[in-house]
């Protein structure tokens, strides 16, 4: 194998542009001079679009975990009811989240590899009006289904007062998100996907009834509590000491997605999505999501005739190429592909081209090159 | 003034060498896979020997507000009463950290610029019997103090079965810390100052007495649930997504100070302090802090008959060099120099080179060298 040559197409993290590189490694700055909050001023502007909203986005120092647990305690009050829509292991951890904080939490359970359907929703709000909050994943990382979004905050809104609050970890930046027009309330993402990024930032905004409500909030916080953030952020500044590395590159970030155009940037990625799928489905390899509930970020393959294990680990070792696995139940059922934020559609014909060869050498007969013309087909249109 | 060159000598964040630089900028790899194990398991012995502990120590993704937030909601019960010795602000930020938890916090505020004694916190906790945790800075980064953290800890363990709780955001990594032997039960620090990175993690070690106490609170947590990281740990791995790039900056920063010997890199931080001091002591401008209770890694100077923004101004202008002003009531008093982490010697003969200039441009007449040659003399021997 080439050495020095990995491909890194699982959801998360996603490979790093060589320019977002350099800018990273520009020398550290005092993060309380003038330097600092010239860049944050320049950075704020440039987020907001990408949340489709006209509220700053808070740039917090940590996980995308942290992002949900902001999300948390600064929404949610000790006594209310929530209701968390479970899809896959991501809307599980809003609801450990929840559970850890003693909140009573109401759980919609969906079958791994569906999307919500909004119907489900609105009956179960009807039946639980003192609900306060509800949950969602965007893109649900763990099956690569798209979560309605849109269609989810009308019968939220139609049908209770509550707080409608996103996790958009895994798509936010490569999936319109038009959080004022679709009534969000809390949209949260992390760097280390269609951001483009390493890990270490989340991004979190609120609607003005979230203000509100996080005003009010008594819950005790501190590293997390979003009001300080909004405060300092509102003067160019942060709270608590920023990553500024990640500072550096996210500047870099958004200058790239500026110049391809959010508009473009969006098509790509329905664009990659388009071409994993018409390549499984040449070759007859069953998907775990329908083509309606499918994420543009991550696809999601459920074999039926081959273990999904032994092809991942020869395309590892032949070609340095990782996808990833199936999470909890789907271990072992199902392989993912991550088809994000510095991707392109020529980067999954090669996956496709070395995900063939692997097939035949573990065994299955198919017909090579077959999904790279299916997926070239749905290219050129 | 020369393009492209400044001199970063504040308190934190400090300058980052070269090869953590490169070392950052390596391409991002599956952070659940082989490759992300085997770098964990090589950081983990190499970060014991700088806590001066048999503990694990737990790497955290956030600042170092992160990491003192982390020791409140783990260490300390809803209904326990602690202590909060205060030379500073980062004193008075974990007594605001303690309120905002609604923890009954005392203080014992000391004057900025002043050590905290042993026997004042040993009087304190013999009148208050019922403390539970005693929360101390080592390094206050605000008057460039250093705590006795060796004899607080023994009055802490001699006069209460309380935890002792440390702060060393600002020197651990320069300054010797011998966690296990003092009896510190939780220490904590973050990357951006002597350890050479910049700012987005948070390091937490704790006793085996804390984690008795962490195991049985109650109190909820997730983000900062330190149970959580110790689990994974043990595994090679992470509760949630590590902040990879600076994992891989942290890999070539432990073999810097492996390579210079720990013994090595704190003998230069005394020397840095010592010829810092002489300098000025040699031009008779004031010291904020006494010889004895004076940090290796900032030293805080309280001129009396020159302004210090003017300095610090002037000396940024000609000279592109940084240091830091005075925080709340010493804004305008003093004016602090970093000598922390990447900084030798020879940067710190530059830094008051410059400053000699620049007090000369500000109108004090002073008697230019003076200062170098005092510090050359320390250096020599």
């Amino acid at each position: 194998m080439l050495p020095d040559h990995q491909l890194l197409r699982i959801p998360g993290p996603s490979p790093i542009p060589p320019s977002v590189q350099r800018a990273m490694s520009q020398q550290m700055i005092g993060h309380r001079g003038q330097e600092t909050k010239d860049l944050l001023q320049r950075i704020k502007p440039k987020l907001m679009p990408i949340f489709g909203t006209e509220q700053e986005v808070m740039i917090i120092a940590g996980s995308g975990t942290a992002g949900l647990e902001t999300a948390v305690v600064n929404a949610v009050n000790p006594d209310d009811e929530v209701l968390v829509i479970v899809t896959g292991s991501f809307g599980e951890r809003f609801a450990k989240l929840c559970s850890e904080y003693r909140i009573q939490t109401h759980r919609l359970d969906i079958e791994w590899g569906k999307s919500v359907s909004p119907e489900s929703v609105e009956r179960y709000l009807r039946q639980h009006p003192s609900i306060k909050a509800v949950f969602s994943t965007y893109c649900e990382t763990s099956t690569g289904v798209l979560n309605p979004i849109e269609e989810l905050a009308q019968v939220v809104h139609h049908n209770s007062n509550a707080l409608f609050i996103v996790d958009g970890v895994s798509c936010v930046g490569g999936v319109e998100s038009k959080m004022d027009e679709w009534g969000v309330d809390i949209l949260i993402t992390g760097s280390q996907k269609a951001m483009m990024l390493p890990a270490g930032l989340t991004f979190v905004a609120a609607s003005n009834r979230a203000w509100k409500v996080i005003a009010a909030n008594k819950r005790p916080r501190f590293y997390l509590d979003l009001k300080k953030y909004q405060i300092t952020l509102a003067k160019d500044s942060t709270p608590f000491t920023p990553a500024l590395s990640l500072l550096f590159g996210l500047e870099q970030v958004l200058k790239l997605m500026e110049e391809e155009g959010l508009e473009q940037v969006y098509a790509r990625h329905q664009l990659m999505k388009n071409m994993t799928r018409a390549a499984f489905q040449a070759h007859g390899i069953p998907l775990l999501t329908s083509d309606t509930s499918a994420s543009p970020t991550v696809t999601a393959i459920k074999p039926a005739d081959f273990p999904a294990e032994e092809l991942r680990r020869i395309i590892k070792k032949e070609f340095g190429l990782s996808i990833a696995g199936g999470q909890q139940h789907l271990e072992g059922e199902i392989f993912r592909i991550g088809h994000m934020g510095y991707c392109s559609p020529a980067d999954v014909l090669q996956i496709i081209g070395i995900i063939e060869i692997g097939l035949q050498k573990i065994g299955k007969a198919i017909d090579l090159g077959k999904g790279i013309r299916a997926a070239q087909k749905v290219y050129i249109g």
